[in-house]
């Protein structure tokens, strides 16, 4: 059955497969000490324009962000966060379990805003509330919208305003930075946030994300960190290895740009075959209001996360395009939409 | 310059990688729950002749410590361990980190005895003291060395008795099992311990280790804590191809047994020079005293690790083995040792 | 300055500090192992009608709450509350810092209900989510409303069905139960919650809450954990001779029903001035809606909380009722009050 | 039967509980705020001629420990102490259960070496261990013995060469600044450590440590901690109250002062006895080696603890003296030891 359930469905990009395959019996140091790493930490500072950030490699998101926010934060500081970010509903507790509180706030299309940055904070009192010390956003985001630049240099400010840290999740930035939508360039986002990861396993890699700790304030003794939290990966080579291949030819973006171009399609046919988008396409996830008896027939043909309730009638259904969807795959997908109208 | 400083130096064993290569554009679904995975976990319950375990893969060793022991415990509990054990001295304070005390004893070669349990017991007050739960052991131990079946049983024998758990860190589990030592089979292992875990990073996987929770009460729920301390693979595919593979054709032996077979003849040629071993050679681990000129000559030929100071004129170092050291490897090293004595 | 901000503003009742004066010189073992903590415990259990409870004193509320919740929980398990509850918003992520998420939802007047909880329930993952073990309550709420017997055995029904724990905070629970809309009996809640505390602070102790555990599976090894957490008192007896004294002649709902009393008269008057309640006095707390201008006078004369904004041009404040107050303090706020109106 | 189990055996110094009578019924705002805290803070600061200082109050001595010590690490941060040190023996892992390691290292007589600390870091490793950055000590230390002012400025030697905080545990800092062998002012210590706390519980209070914090740079936020932790005392005057009086006309020395004298003498009879001391007595601690059979008798009249084994016949056990202990329990002390040489 086709799967358009999530964008890790498949292994590994072709052109990162054969780099581990030409370098699998050279010999490295362990831990990310190798050159492949220190060399794709080099490259990523230079694509970025930032040479004071530190760059450092994690096998998944869900350690990426417990172990750098639990890094940044005091015991009594906390998080401030849409309520719709992974970290509230889809990791299992995991900062909680470090020991700090998110402050969910209502998510616009998954978003926030500097108004709802500034009432939290006056809101929050001292000593008997926790500090909230961290923004966290998500670009693109869990409904895959996207920040425009407009609207993170203003997250941005309302940040600096309140001494916040501005984290951007950045699970799926590839399909943020290629969509059409987008006017964010990678350095904004450097000049806009104190961390941000580059997200890789749904972008093309085995796996792998690339964390960017641009703030030098948060960047010391790091490493104690991601071994503390049973992060380091022993043969750390892999991840240095993988990002070569991804920043070489602008590999990550035509990924990303891929996984966008097939959305926009399925996005368009779903339309025009008459079914109401939950929220509009702006990258690679598609969300789409199905009646009960539309997605029970509709699931036999297809593989695809059911999202949440819409009415007691409908139901909304998550379809995700990734660098690996076909036009076939569109197409037949097109073609089971298609036969629920009949 | 020759490495024999771990057992992680290269990527994977050509059967591992021809695998990935094979299944990498084939569809699953994510976090473990795919058919590679599902047929490797009952794999391996039929290779440890225990269908009552739970088996669950991680991508590192720290991970499955510290995710399988807090998860065992309750907050008040604690673990013994030999002072020498990786979890007391080489995971940056994981364990505790995540709220538990280890108790550390004086090891001999690396092993604890059912005797210091029973001490370390009766010394231990209830209320002002934590309450040992868990006995953690290593085999092979962090010194190379082994447990035989009767010391194996006889530790069983002491946690019964005190209403304590056994826990198995099998980081490097295959050389334990292949060595000239060894009289344990791996069906004597689930039968006195409560978990333990199958390591494959040190025995020729590209990354992971295959948790084996033996004890059914410890079971429920398992995989929330996997998640929570964001050590599930989304791509958990990798994890279930990679196992597939160590059980093929006892794959996962025979790499062991090349490691330690190497090592016999690094062990036998560095006593025949007149070297002194720090401790008795049986697994892929070879502990050396060197002076420190010749360390200092050595280190310029060949990268291995220095273990601990020796007196004030010697040193201890380690050189390890792996399924990828070659006969040529082994010379070199021994004409370089050789050259310490011109 | 008179002060309406709590219900701890005052040392201790005489009778309580006459208890203390008496033992004053008289040796006791520490810990809580001494003999006025062990016949106090025993007087509350008979007071209960529960031989089966084990009673657990403590100093303060937070510290009785982040011990028995998390003591009670695995890592992995979460707790449900009204968004109100003051282990969402007044103890500092002391809960978080412990490990654990606290799921809020929408309170009615501080009440959560039966239907909440299956919603949460039904909505609520594996895996992904922490799995919800607890579900908090407060009587009185941190409102000032209480639970009738109804509802709290609909609670109980909602808990037993989905396999959770109901936990009642009693920080207040003498005006609860001595409140005029109260039909609850202090053995309903041992009927129906699996560990609630009996306040003390609040309530004339000069300190102290006693943490009731009915639910036999939650009572083992519970000392640990209030030494762990720092709660442990070296003069236990201190704790022991307090509620002694409260449950002595009916003392603890004695001061409890004057509190109230002294609430109902102040709401009385409030009202028959012309001023708006926020929400209707049901115990000891009375939430007035004044205009800003009315508050910068009013607080000239009297102490006491500012509770939340209502509109632009009024906000909410809290005047809380005890044992200490006195007639003419009642009277001195009504004569305040009237003074607004001129 | 006459108690020599520790010096917390009695509830409070008549001035103190005389204070606490007299204030009883004045009405404060809480939580540490009010006047009397605020005095008493003052005057704290005052007596240590150290107006930078910071002063926060707490209930016990763990609290304290835990608090205070896991506010000042990083999580990736570890502490160094004697083994026998409280915080690695008797508190239950609250250190730990806060998510950091402790180092324990061979004590003498219940103090460590500059020597040791040196040696310490020198042995430890980046990233794979935690890194250390507290030394904790106790003074007195739970052997009874004291710190010299030369021991005491070589540790704030080596602890500033490597960039590490100092933190006195003072439970029992009265006796050691009034008994004989000391030549510490407590400006010494003000001078040397980063944190320390002013024991009361042990030394006439009804409970309370003042914990005083030196450094600057960790005095930010602190009172988020104490909440957090559930250790800020609602009725927070208490606290106040009480170390006000311990400062007035010099009774916190006076009281500890008497506790050394006491125990003085108890040595002074026991050695003329003919018994053996396990350690020579320092302060207000005194430990005996009886046999089995010794202990068996006296134990019968008197009440004290069994320290640890000391041979197969004898065994250690302490008296511990206070500010309570009379004339009279000391001849009968000295009576019954009398009766074990007939």
């Amino acid at each position: 059955m086709i799967k358009f359930r999530n964008d890790y469905s498949e292994g590994t990009h072709p052109s990162i497969l054969n780099k581990i395959l030409e370098t699998n019996l050279i010999q490295t140091v362990g831990y990310g000490e190798d050159e492949y790493c220190e060399t794709a930490r080099h490259k990523i500072k230079t694509h970025l324009k930032c040479d004071a950030a530190a760059v450092h490699f994690f096998v998944g998101g869900t350690a990426t962000n417990l172990t750098s926010l639990s890094a940044f934060l005091r015991p009594h500081e906390s998080i401030l966060a849409p309520d719709t970010a992974h970290i509230c509903l889809h990791e299992t507790g995991a900062i909680e379990a470090t020991g700090h509180s998110i402050i969910g706030v209502p998510n616009a299309a998954g978003k926030i805003s500097p108004e709802q940055i500034e009432l939290a904070i006056n809101n929050h009192l001292p000593t008997h509330m926790t500090k909230i010390r961290i923004v966290y956003i998500s670009n693109s985001t869990e409904y895959g919208s996207i920040y425009t630049k407009a609207e993170l240099y203003s997250l941005r400010d309302a940040c600096k305003k309140h001494n916040l840290l501005l984290y951007l999740d950045g699970a799926r930035l590839g399909v943020a930075l290629t969509c059409d939508k987008n006017d964010l360039d990678i350095t904004d986002i450097c000049n806009c946030v104190d961390a941000f990861y580059i997200g890789g396993t749904k972008n093309g890699a085995l796996f792998g994300e690339a964390l960017v700790i641009v703030n030098p304030s948060l960047q010391s003794d790091f490493k104690y960190f991601i071994k503390q939290k049973g992060a380091l990966l022993a043969k750390g080579r892999l991840l240095g290895i993988q990002f070569l291949a991804l920043f070489e030819d602008n590999l990550y973006y035509k990924l990303a740009k891929h996984a966008n171009d097939m959305a926009k399609i399925i996005s368009h046919n779903i339309e025009k075959l008459g079914f109401k988008l939950f929220i509009s396409t702006e990258t690679n996830q598609i969300f789409v209001i199905l009646s009960l008896a539309q997605h029970n027939q509709l699931s036999q043909h297809i593989d695809y996360e059911i999202w949440e309730p819409y009415d007691e009638q409908h139901i909304v259904i998550r379809f995700v395009t990734s660098w690996a969807t076909t036009a076939d795959m569109v197409d037949t997908l097109a073609g089971h939409m298609g036969e629920l109208l009949l």
